[in-house]
């Protein structure tokens, strides 16, 4: 039994490695789409998502497997609830992608952008991306270390997030009302994304040192 | 084992139950510190949270000491596995809550509201506090057509987001960025809570017919 639990939970974790990182690449071609209004990849963002809907499904499928034939007890039990928690942050990861991509489709042949706010969305794509592939490895290694630096990229993102706001904020802003309205939607998809790669990181912290970090209920 | 495992996953939904129908509660009284810049409501709003909080982790433990104890299969299982997923939607419900009452914080003693959108977030509360109740009963009954009825109050909600942004986008909002920031942020987070609400609905039916109702991935 045991060696088949390993093998099972090696390859849901996978899976779930797997998915962080595909939502982490979807953010990378729905920020490249919204910079450079570009809507063939938007589309093609939009497309992916009926395969991360199908691999969800699946995931979800083998943690009850694994539950069900298994019936795994203490440690291995915990690592599986985990598993179900974390198929719900990396669906929400893939969601805000999407949502980001449809915001470029919307808004074609425009740019959603202002130009000058630019950087700080090439700068939230590349946080973002980064911390995708941060998720997938921490799912795929279990280093707690790697699982902690998650938290300084979301802390760069936070920062950017406000510096961004500030900017809308200001009086001098001059792109009126509804590219700021896109530009709060489109900061809050980015804030949420890191928040999900944040959490999966504190679910594999707990599973491997049994203390669950401070959350984040701010966002 | 049969006795007991009924008992405990009554008790479980029996929690969740409270716990959604608190977030309502919440979301009740954060409107209400919403539209009359009531500050000492919106501090009430924040300082709950803390209890929520617990209710949340003692609804985990419940759900795996069920899994452990009694480890459950078939129909069982998926009970618990659900019950899991819920306990996700419900803590998320109370942070969109919290979020709202943080708005009203952060503008005091200032209205953060425009007076001519008033209306709409008056409708769209009455409508998330239905929804937190409807979310409630559903998991105590497990009423199949009581969880249906929820994607009917979320597509009244739909409608009044998207007149709000029409509004937004109309030529004639005078009312500056910084209220139309506020505003879309606001929006979004009572959209997200009745999506919530309604993933708690969709779940129920799965359970009871075994058929797991479209998703929702747009928001």
């Amino acid at each position: 039994m045991r060696v088949i639990y390993n093998e099972q939970m090696a390859e849901l974790a996978n899976l779930l490695g797997e998915m962080a990182g595909l939502a982490g690449q979807a953010m990378e071609q729905a920020t490249q789409s919204l910079l450079q209004a570009d809507l063939a990849l938007a589309e093609q963002v939009i497309g992916e998502q009926d395969r991360i809907s199908v691999m969800i499904a699946e995931a979800e499928e083998k943690a009850f497997a694994l539950l069900a034939l298994q019936a795994p007890v203490a440690g291995d039990l915990r690592q599986v609830v985990s598993a179900i928690q974390i198929v719900g942050d990396v669906n929400r990861m893939g969601a805000l992608a999407l949502h980001v991509a449809k915001v470029t489709r919307r808004r074609h042949p425009n740019h959603a952008l202002p130009e000058s706010v630019n950087g700080y969305f090439a700068e939230m794509g590349r946080i973002a991306v980064n911390m995708g592939a941060g998720a997938k490895e921490v799912l795929e290694t279990r280093d707690p270390e790697r699982a902690a630096q998650l938290n300084q990229d979301d802390e760069a993102m936070d920062d950017l997030h406000r510096h961004l706001f500030t900017l809308l904020m200001d009086r001098e802003w001059k792109y009126g009302v509804a590219a700021a309205v896109d530009v709060t939607l489109l900061g809050r998809y980015y804030e949420r994304f890191a928040d999900h790669a944040v959490e999966i990181g504190r679910r594999v912290i707990f599973l491997v040192t049994g203390v669950l970090p401070d959350g984040e209920i701010e966002s």
